[in-house]
């Protein structure tokens, strides 16, 4: 796509891939408003009152149209919002399209490049000379690491007058950051600063980001308070577990049409996420065996009937590999070429690093064969014998399906709401420091109880006798924190 | 579509919707070639010696990737094919590419009217002046219901001079058959009569299609053998409940990408098409209500944990309807009326008569919002409310999803290859009457037994002391006939 | 025990282990009554009318809670009822001494010895000089073999003078069946053939005495007309699928306490028996591999995610072994010695020639050690290693725990009652011929009926239209004879 | 029993129902080793180096099996230990009998009355003159209350000479605990304020303990310092929940021999016991209902397919109700009252007042039959119709079953010896204050990575790559304490 730049007839900036998709995406969010009373009943709650009047928003996450109802409850709550998406196949067109002409600047499309990925993320910063954001939704961490990497590259030019070197890292796509960040400073050399200045707080989506929030509290550089909302209950025991247990088939039969029942699965990684895809995969009659490193989350594998081996162990004899580990070098060239031909390998983790995709791209005389778009067939050259890749290594639940549906996304993004309405009410008032927090159990309690009604729930009420005889109020929080659901 | 047929340059006849993606079918059909071993097995058995040599068969079934893999296998045994799909919406157009470009005459696309559906089905029957076809393979009848119909009104026609009159039915297919059968009366007051004398056998794929073939041997209007495919263990037992509990999910989730967990859905119907789709909705987290006629099939419907109401008793609670019934007028527009908002109706049956299509569309100010192809949103005049309609009550999972994976497809069309080959190796032997059969059980084994190794499964051998003791062959077949599995 | 017949206060002969058990037993049997409708609504539709007026029953069927409800339903009809186990292990002392006391003639109890159970089985076969039975409820066809066995050595007595000879076998179970004859024939040279003369005929209840009976009818030997009950629809897909599904683990747990969850089992055939084992085991988080000969139920295997490996395959390495197979030499001492220490072998056949035990009672220094009673460790002296077994090869959830439930039960035995009352009602019609039989359709639709309301469910009610439609009756039966639910 | 202490051949005291069972107690308890890796590995691991050695340990947890092989690892360690049990149903009368003779002090019997259940008590808390115990194991926290309400009263005594009244309370138990008191004081008006300053800490086993630790530390009132073992990982989501599962069924197959398929059950309660409950009634094939308070774990209940309704919604349709709230008044008189006939109620909360049987049992003209011991049928008058209560109320899995199974147990059990071990290096170091502290997750790491090896499991190791990639030491501990698995 040329980078440029569009703009709606009110003048909002924008670019996605096909507006005429528009009206198909209004049609999709308007069922999925149905299927998100999270996010229906801020609206309903909290809209009257406009509390985000004022605020500018920079999201970045997967533009699908769970998000596209996201961004109108923000947008209903009087929030002006800049979007782009944090993953380069994650984005349904559609979904962007109708945001794109009825309620914020987008700028996402299916399939970026990494280059056009990074654009995407610098115009969702991008306010223009008013400033801005005030406030990040953000999803894996990539718009606060170019915050901070900005910041970090104008400390130095100020002090030495040197400018960030892509060429000093081998990570393509950290080059890419450093090119933009370089760029950048040739126009205003403060601009992170300011952007970091203004900045009230960042609302975090996910393990792999959250786990980049505590490593820089940790070591003392985060700049600005943020909410960890993966911690949230009724986030990553929801959206991480239930969600994946219904988009990992998804995306599965999306793409591969592969019959599931009879095969030999392995799942690298029992944590919420894994523990979702095992149970999808054994659900539809597969037999499954996982890889941990940790033996906690390996002994609970095994109550549930997995076998846990090593992916050594297995490499040749499975049909289909899923990796959900968070980390990184799961599945190398090496398991790749002793895999069953038409082994199918995905990832349906944050980054696209958990597969070798390097190594196997870099194979001599490897072949790739695009079955269709994010289906590729790999064919080794010494055996003739291929395996099939789905999503190029990328979160296979939004690469080839739609991502997680939308009843549970209202859970995860009810929390983004309540995150973002509580740093946007403290702003000023110091209550939050630059570390990272997570909502207070009875806000999360109150996002599971915004979903119970439209599954048809009756919630039975404590008598204050009994409220007493457990020590909790009547009206909840019910559980201590260390409690685990 | 204009109904022009057209020809490869080879000069074979075809008519299907973009022949340019044939090579994206090419490569599905090699990736499914993989996951059907029983189909490949039989071109090693049998393809060098060409058993079919001279036979022209005539197809009418869903023309999918894995029904090209079937008529590649028909092709390899020395058959000359010609196919048309049996489901409006059930073709997948790059597989009818594929075909019809490298291997049969198919006359085929997805989203035919009922009279292009019609002309696709006399196409295919169309073997020109040499006659034919020597073989049917049927998917519901359509085409055995073509011929007799086709007879019979020559009959009429040759005692009365009388054509058949479209008018005299309300039914608006049956009135395109008739059509049919008049416009080709006056080209040949004898075709359908010099196909039933050709005509060797037909084997047939689903419950649907064997009711009619055995109610027409039961009034003894059949004419020719009939091989009922469906009633094999390993079609029966396994595509139509592996596959559905494969396929249901995926179609809900390709049309309408709702989050199953948590919601309430209804199964109408507990055969074995009912328990693939119960079994894959309570295991997505789904609970799961069963409507039933059969007392049998309701106690074991209740064995598994499913309520069994009528619809009445849950019509306005329910989230997910399905039809699975093989039975007429099961979901009615009172019904339909009184569901909540967005529920989703769909049909997983053979025939399109489930669901009183014909009362919604005709229902005064109903209106119609087609989200996307084959998913529509009818909204009732006096709530406001809407029902979500998948492939216009027609088969959902081919309409909107794929249909059964290649695996469980290659069990069922295994069986079919058998028939035909044991009707064509028995033409004019007698062996077949005008009559209704099952393959034997050692076939039925067999075809099993073809579909252990990808899988990896090792069989256990039984010693001849074992085998006599429980009075069997030592190589089967190992359970008398009737056996239920 | 010594083998003395006691009488009751009203003259009634019995043999059982205690009869002050006998009020417990009848509480139990008041609580069976609410759980079985079936045996119930017999009583109620029946039982005035009293058509078992003036018949003779022996029955041969493990003497548990369960039976009881069944004989008092029979004597509620007005039969008169003699009763034996078939099976050493199986009684329920309280079941026996209850139904001794208050209703019928019972000669059994647990633990007995082989020489003690075919006592039992003459005593519940002596109607005295009267004669009798009329009928008989068989269960494993141990009460049709002896009156087989008798009329055989009757013949060979009669044309030679000469008696069974207890020596000329090694079976040591068919020395005593051979011992008993011979002392029979030394009383009364016609005994078995008056037997044979009043009987009207026998239902038999399971797998086992049913493959006897095809096997008599075969070569032409049966003498007396049988109703096969194990394969009405509502007995083998309910009782051998959903009660060993429930009683299989209650065996295990009860003999052994050990943790199912992450134990690796080994169920040997699956069959209907087999499926409701490996479900039970899945269902309690143990990883099932399965071992078969037949490939359908091999793929079926596969299809639920189980393994489907040789038993050499996996000896070494499973924790549980369950042999389901009504087939012999299963479980051998060969594979005994490979065990790990404490693997638990078990058997839920009817017979108890699934596992070698006797190659591991004779194996030179093996050492038994009674955990208590049921439950044997047995120690190999060159490892010192021990496997444990339980109920010494036979029947586990009957020796071990109490057998299925009453509700399934209820199933069973309702066929049975109806078996009877057809064989009675037809004595002397010649509708029954030396043959085997299965209940007609719509009995056993019944028999599935009468177990709804318990459950809460509400059948859907077929309009004439719909009936027509699938050309069944509107009250059914609904399925072809060929259905396999 | 008459309540006079026993004492062995060697001198030590006992007080246990049958002396003679246990030999069968040894070889149960040896079984059980081989089911208890953590367990076994802990004698390995210290036992040579006999830690405690001059540790006098008292416990108070449930006198099975399992316990005896925790008892057993505590005196291999060099531990002296006096025991009972933490439940008047809970002890298995062969393991009293093996440790009592073996290994430690024992007072503890199936069926104690409360007055014995506190009799025991108080033997077990007795260590003569030279005092003790230094440690304890409590479950539910009885012994530690004891201590607390003797010290409050001695208090109160020292100042004002007062004894405290058993009459100033209606409930029935703490009167007991009152006489128990009042009488000790007339003997040692210090015996308390002893046994404090003596104790290095106490380690507490379940849920309901642990909340009274809470809340006794909130309020400034805990004596001593104390590990609640109970939110170890490899405690509450392994033995709350994995045996809970197996132990439920258990007892209901046991107490009532139930077919729990088809049949409604209501689960009061979706923590880690509601969780395991309602899993095994699901896989058991019965429609479950949950009720809940605590909106997050009413969803997780509705995304398993649970319906989430209030007992109020569903009494008079459940046949199956269990408690697990750890709440008191959850199933009332007024509830029993509405269900069906034979309806079963059971707890399998650790405390007795879930389920309203003082209300129950002053029902006027209700009328108790006991099946048999721990299975009651109770009548009310004006219906006629009953309901089945086990266990009078108390814990059915250890009341009409054996509890959870050995290997579950064994880390559990491994937890409690590393927290004893804890306590007792680091008495006079001042590392524990009177405060209730969680084991280091490395520890819980540990005790999971002792119980792979049993369950043929291989662990993946980290790279330090990888290790550092996430933030977390190559060897673990892998997550961070807020972790939820």
């Amino acid at each position: 796509m040329s980078l440029l730049v569009e703009k709606t007839s009110s003048g909002r900036e924008y670019k996605v891939k096909d507006m005429s998709q528009a009206d198909f995406g209004r049609l999709e969010i308007e069922l999925a408003e149905v299927e998100m009373p999270g996010l229906m009943a801020c609206r309903a709650e909290f809209g009257p009152a406009k509390p985000f009047k004022g605020a500018k928003i920079t999201g970045s996450l997967h533009m699908t149209i769970q998000t596209a109802v996201l961004i109108e409850t923000l947008t209903a709550l009087g929030a002006e919002v800049r979007w782009c998406s944090c993953n380069i196949f994650s984005t349904q067109d559609h979904a962007a399209a109708a945001i794109a002409r009825d309620s914020a600047a987008v700028f996402a499309w299916k399939g970026e490049t990494l280059q056009e990925y990074w654009w995407c993320t610098e115009r969702a910063l991008d306010w223009g000379p008013g400033g801005g954001p005030d406030l990040i939704v953000d999803d894996g961490g990539d718009t606060t690491l170019l915050i901070h990497e900005g910041v970090k590259a104008e400390e130095i030019y100020e002090k030495s007058g040197q400018f960030p070197d892509p060429s000093s890292t081998d990570n393509a796509e950290f080059q890419i950051v450093l090119t933009i960040i370089r760029d950048g400073l040739k126009t205003d050399p403060k601009r992170y600063h300011k952007m970091k200045e203004r900045l009230v707080g960042v609302s975090e989506e996910t393990t792999t980001g959250v786990k980049r929030l505590y490593q820089m509290q940790a070591n003392g550089s985060l700049l600005f308070p943020a909410i960890n909302v993966n911690d949230s209950v009724t986030k990553s025991k929801f959206d991480n577990l239930y969600g994946c247990r219904h988009s990992l088939p998804d995306g599965l039969m999306r793409a591969t049409d592969v019959m599931i029942a009879g095969k030999v699965s392995v799942v690298c990684g029992y944590g919420d996420v894994g523990k979702g895809c095992a149970a999808a995969l054994k659900q539809a009659g597969s037999r499954v065996i996982v890889t941990e490193i940790d033996p906690i989350c390996a002994l609970q594998a095994l109550m549930e009937g997995f076998q846990v081996l090593t992916l050594e162990d297995v490499v040749s004899q499975a049909d289909i590999f899923v990796t959900t580990t968070g980390n990184k070098d799961i599945i190398m060239l090496s398991h790749m070429k002793k895999m069953k031909n038409n082994a199918i390998v995905c990832n349906i983790g944050h980054f696209d690093n958990e597969i070798d995709m390097h190594g196997l791209e870099t194979y001599p005389g490897v072949k790739r064969i695009t079955i269709k778009p994010q289906t590729d067939r790999w064919v080794f050259p010494d055996t003739k014998t291929g395996i099939i890749v789905l999503a190029e290594g990328r979160l296979m639940n939004l690469g080839c399906a739609t991502g997680h549906p939308s009843f549970v996304m209202s859970c995860s993004f009810t929390n983004q709401v309540i995150a973002q309405l509580e740093l946007w009410k403290e702003k000023g008032t110091g209550k939050y420091e630059k570390k990272v927090y997570v909502l207070p159990k009875h806000l999360d309690e109150k996002v599971a109880a915004l979903h119970l009604g439209k599954l048809g729930a009756n919630l039975t009420k404590l008598t204050k006798d009994q409220a007493d005889y457990i020590s909790v109020p009547v009206e909840g929080p019910y559980k201590p924190a260390h409690y685990r659901y």
